[in-house]
């Protein structure tokens, strides 16, 4: 079924008032869900918000608390989430950074002791939306065995980077693992393979059986080797930044992962004069001339636009099933 | 072959003299290459440097341009690196880098109008050594196809993160193509099939042959669609920032790549205290006491400090062609 996305905003926002979120702060958690699922993400948003309600009921969110200044070094500042809600503190610290970097060039927000931020790339359309590259990554609970390991004891980390651009912001929102567990019960559910391997089977081969991988827990890293030491040294920076809490401290568990560390840098364009112009040559060159199937070809982003377009004129695809839980809530 | 490392130092620098160079600049410059090498990493050392030489040969390398302030935004600067010594270079530009950091948090420096600066993991060693995060990448002449296409009119754009610790910093240093074209022809000339599919045989099917990748020109990227994103906005960002030239605008050619456009960050950790507890925690915790096999598992920069070690003591290997051809340099 399809939802008017003011209808998802308001029905969102009304039941975060009844749990006790200031109206301010009802209204931009609500828009962060409904713009989530409206850009396609359907991971994220409307889906991930019965869990979002649950995690306050049990504790590890506080509707009340915002991010508190602990320490701060030149354009470098560290602040406290104070386990408030994840993706209010994650706009919080990508809004800091761009006010720093608007000053200074550059701002950085190194946050501990936050939670989930649903879709990380929410901050890039943030930073690009005013005009900065943005650049956040976040750790998560122990979910990613390392190359050459069976136990689950990195984090598939997402990494945001966003480059504003008149022409459509391109915008990378990219999880260490090749595959979510999401994605995997997707491919199971149509009764599909993945198109590439996602994980190791049971016996330790490379598979494209998206059960073979839930039931192994060994998703693959992105890159093999290289996501899994890429995962490594975004935990390292997130949490030593942020003087919080690294992935083998977050409890393996997602009604309570909790205490995650989040990095929101931004990098003002503006200083150097307009480069649009190479912004769009740039994303215009991956499609030569010579290529056989331009149109096989896609930019970091590309694809949002045309989906939140799309949703945005026929209202916003919710499960029916969710959206009776939702309305319960 | 083993040269003692000192000798290796000695015979790169008097040929940089003889090439122009001034000693402060012949000495590091060829500490860079020496130490390439003696840290295992033996694409990019003493085999390049004929090529580097025949650079400054024609014209491609300025042996005298040092990198002049172009603009700068508070903690971010633009510099132009006049087509000088790619690795002189990048060495004074994570140099800037980590002396605006060691007052402002962080520190960067986008620089165009350079060279290949041969071993990105150098920078990454040169912040960690000097007690900062550092994260430094470079765009390179087209030689990927993006994901979907079969043109290479991607780089593979290296990105490194090294992070600084009291027992043993971590380095890593990736770039966006599974595996480099010096990587397949060291599994074709032993007769040995790639470890993972590494790119498309001309038939668009993927392969783990080396020498159907090597003829197809169809190189993976890292997480296929992931690392195509990835490479793009590396490019976008280092080219926006440094106004510099894109991949698309970098002759595709070895002998000739040049122009090409970097960014180096420096991140300050002094300022909050000790993090250096968290971070080797965090090392060890991917070895967790129910891994079956844990010697399996590295972090990034493990092997090079193995490696480093060895070759101080046993001399640096160097092919007995490639030294003949040095020596004749």
């Amino acid at each position: 079924m399809r939802i008017p996305y003011p209808e998802l905003v308001r029905t969102l926002t009304d039941i975060l008032l009844r749990r006790g979120f200031d109206p301010d702060r009802a209204a931009l958690c609500a828009r962060l869900f409904a713009d989530t699922t409206l850009d396609g993400v359907y991971s994220h948003g409307v889906n991930r918000f019965p869990r979002f309600i649950r995690m306050i009921a049990n504790g590890s969110i506080d509707v009340h608390a915002q991010p508190r200044l602990v320490a701060s070094a030149g354009v470098l500042e560290r602040w406290d989430g104070q386990r408030g809600p994840g993706n209010l503190n994650a706009h919080a610290s990508m809004a800091r950074a761009i006010e720093i970097a608007s000053r200074q060039g550059i701002g950085c927000v190194a946050l501990a002791n936050t939670n989930h931020w649903m879709r990380g790339g929410s901050y890039g359309w943030q930073a690009a939306g005013a005009g900065f590259i943005g650049i956040c990554w976040t750790n998560t609970m122990p979910n990613l065995p390392p190359w050459g390991g069976v136990v689950p004891s990195l984090g598939n980390n997402p990494l945001v980077i966003a480059v504003p651009r008149l022409r459509g912001h391109v915008v990378l929102d990219m999880a260490m693992s090749q595959f979510s567990y999401g994605a995997l019960e997707s491919y199971r559910l149509r009764g599909e393979p993945l198109p590439v391997e996602g994980g190791f089977d049971s016996q330790g081969a490379l598979t494209r059986d998206p059960r073979a991988i839930e039931e192994s827990r060994r998703l693959l890293p992105v890159g093999y080797w290289k996501g899994s030491g890429l995962s490594l040294v975004l935990d390292m920076i997130a949490s030593m930044l942020a003087g919080g809490a690294a992935t083998h401290q977050i409890p393996p568990d997602p009604e309570r992962e909790t205490r995650v560390s989040q990095v929101f840098i931004a990098f003002a364009l503006s200083p150097f004069g307009d480069s649009g112009g190479l912004a769009d040559s740039i994303v215009d060159s991956i499609r030569t001339p010579d290529e056989p199937h331009p149109e096989g070809i896609r930019y970091p982003g590309q694809q949002v636009l045309r989906t939140r377009a799309e949703n945005l004129a026929r209202g916003v695809p919710v499960n029916p099933a969710t959206w009776r839980e939702v309305q319960a809530l």
